[in-house]
């Protein structure tokens, strides 16, 4: 076992294949049609033409690609090499002030010049688009973690990218907003009167401060209406944004050797599933495969239980009906989360890869309230001297109740999670979290409840 | 030679010993009295008793010392180790969109978690107050690089800090300030009623927006009047300061290696000098004692130009008289620079072994306007996907223009620079740049003249 704090690779061990999780999902598509892509209106499986409008075609090649690994363009892993491999780290002074006889390490992806994980996916889908001879991208984004990745890989392959931005966010987080100004991206505040579902939205409430759920709409709308020019970006949920994400986890079972261990525990917060997916999948991959039995741990905000509380069913996949439906774990369409700080992990789906695997009990899912998870966030900073993410916070406090639990136990246990970003743009939530102004929330029971009673009814 | 983009040292690779350049200055003390520290009232030579109110003895003997390595105490080292080695990069992507022969590389110290080189020193002095018993400091800061590596450093050592924050700064930039508060520390607007020049100060002008002269007097106010129980705490300017900061330029010279050249240029950005010199020292120390010859550059903003309109002369370290009397390049202590975003590279004066070593012509000193060097951390920022600090894109600039000198005259140069730190919480400077709401400054020459008239009549 090494006695290093920092685990780190050389470029040349930036992985050259994704992994592919398709070919291993242990369920029966035929059974539980985790795969399945239907059309929000006819409710009939899609056909390629469909997602061709949305989708550069290597994209969709990649959902439905049974090859355990693909290969990474060369192209790709050009621009990887500008923050890839990412460092894996032992957290020894947090173990130190937990007393715990736990090893806890974190895979740090807030390294990457926009912060977080984001850009792993955002590179391919504008090398594929650039190849393809698309002009650019639309694309939605809450704070702007996905929007300012898409802006940075758009810049690259000179690219177009139009953001569509929460307008509230757009107004009180201008920081993200000028990272894509700067990579040369538009960014239009959502609702606004560029697209028609936009003006329909003024027009009922003019003061609308928008929802990642219209985001979504104008930005699938500014891509369909553009005849080809554009095509549409998603930075989550979907089959190829998680492929392109195993070179977290990948990475990490090198380092993971490096360090003379392996992970008991291997922990990733969960929104719509991309950074936990690309750090879980290759360890599910050993698990199936190669005689391990790590336990595998999905992380999610009380104040939006997708996988706790949620049915594993068919939804749609935005608040407006207009993205396909797909069976995943959902509260509902129409659930409106409270407004935690986490807005990366306010979604009320989650990628069906991930649903299909909790369902079938080979990931484990457990719910954090935000108070715990600032407490969290905030001993690991004060040992470590990095602030998370809100979002990854759910991470950071997961893995010090593992070992927390390891210390109560008297057992030496080795603990893994996802550091997928940094909080610098999120410290006024700390702010509110010092100053004792965060709420604590409870499963909100009632409401989903409410939504869960307009699911489509989907006969498959 | 490597024709990869990151050079990476391990954790065994950070430096054992800083590198003192005293034994190495090639000048005459006794000539030209650049160590000379004068008391602010009697101007004559202070004593040891003088200094020891306001720092730990282990850093006033650090001062003096003329032994060319001191080692780095294991206690920092482990510390350092959370963020050090930081890597050493080369832009091959600003290379190709300049089209330049050039070869450039950065050593990135936006990794540490404050996002700055300014822990390199916090830790020592953290730690030696620490050994020394003392409870906690107090410093000043401006928009807060050096109060929140500061507050870091006191957390990871229990001690107490207690920071003045230049009042503007403390309202307009609150991301800072929250990341002391975090760390534990107290943060108090300045000018405050906690101190006696802070309400002599109210009481003159109850809206004073504030300056780090102000913050600096009121800090080394705080510290005296506190009996020993703190002690005052400086980010840059003094030699221990500088000499902590040379683990920059000892691991940049092995990453160099890695990399199979060496730098015809060498820059940095100059405020007070510590991110410059301890990128440069190391650098230095070559030129002097085995037979390199690269070019040092010192880059500072043109509204601010002590290096190269400066006088090199007897002045007071702060506006209200208070700091010691050091022989340095200065504008006058009553210079007061235009408010560029490059807050840190706003101060009248420059560290006394920097000033003397471009006074002796070893180093070479240049003005950057902030128009131009936002236009190069744009042209950096799209090539290599990172926003340098305001200051560090002085170094960038630089960098830039030399690389295209380089092509200019077709020859291969290989230039290394210094990126001290990033620029998110810096990112409304960029937005005022894109805005066209920068100002391009002259040097204020009439303003120069005006505070060079107040230089103190040092006769030594």
């Amino acid at each position: 076992m090494s006695d290093q704090y920092k685990f780190l690779l050389t470029e040349n061990d930036i992985p050259r294949d994704w992994y592919n999780i398709n070919p291993d999902m242990p369920v029966n598509p035929a059974v539980t049609a985790w795969n399945a892509v239907l059309h929000p209106q006819t409710q009939e499986p899609v056909t390629p033409d469909f997602l061709a409008v949305l989708f550069p075609m290597r994209f969709i090649g990649e959902a439905v690609s049974l090859d355990r690994w693909i290969e990474i363009p060369e192209e790709v892993r050009e621009i990887y090499k500008l923050w890839r491999p990412t460092p894996m780290i032992r957290a020894r002074r947090l173990e130190k002030a937990l007393d715990t006889p736990a090893h806890i390490y974190y895979k740090y992806e807030g390294v990457s010049p926009v912060g977080s994980h984001k850009p792993n996916t955002a590179v391919p889908q504008a090398f594929y688009a650039k190849q393809e001879g698309i002009a650019g991208f639309t694309t939605e984004t809450g704070a702007g973690q996905w929007g300012s990745a898409l802006s940075m890989a758009a810049n690259f392959f000179g690219l177009e990218c139009h953001v569509y931005m929460v307008k509230v966010s757009y107004h009180q987080k201008p920081y993200r907003r000028i990272i894509m100004e700067n990579f040369g991206a538009t960014v239009t505040a959502s609702p606004s009167n560029k697209t028609h579902y936009g003006r329909s939205v003024l027009e009922n409430n003019p003061d609308s401060p928008g929802s990642l759920g219209i985001a979504i709409s104008e930005a699938v709308e500014a891509a369909v209406m553009s005849n080809g020019k554009y095509k549409y970006s998603l930075g989550s949920v979907l089959g190829p944004v998680l492929l392109h994400q195993t070179v977290i986890g990948l990475e990490s079972l090198k380092q993971m050797e490096m360090a003379g261990e392996y992970p008991d525990v291997v922990i990733g917060c969960a929104g719509g599933g991309s950074n936990f997916a690309g750090f879980a999948f290759p360890f599910v991959h050993q698990n199936l495969t190669n005689g391990k039995n790590a336990r595998i741990v999905a992380v999610e905000p009380t104040a939006c239980p997708t996988l706790t509380k949620g049915k594993y069913t068919f939804d749609y996949g935005d608040t407006a009906r207009m993205a396909p439906i797909v069976k995943m774990h959902t509260l509902g369409h129409d659930f409106v989360p409270a407004g935690i700080h986490a807005g990366g992990l306010r979604y009320h789906g989650m990628a069906p890869h991930v649903s299909a695997l909790v369902d079938s009990g080979h990931i484990e899912a457990v719910a954090l309230d935000q108070l715990d998870t600032f407490e969290g966030a905030m001993m690991f900073a004060r040992a470590e001297g990095l602030f998370p993410a809100p979002e990854s916070a759910h991470a950071v406090r997961q893995a010090i109740n593992e070992a927390l639990k390891a210390k109560e136990e008297g057992v030496k246990r080795v603990i893994a999670f996802n550091l997928s970003g940094h909080g610098f743009f999120d410290l006024t939530a700390y702010d509110e979290y010092n100053k004792g102004n965060l709420q604590r929330f409870e499963y909100p029971e009632a409401q989903i409840a409410e939504s869960m009673a307009h699911l489509p009814q989907v006969t498959l």
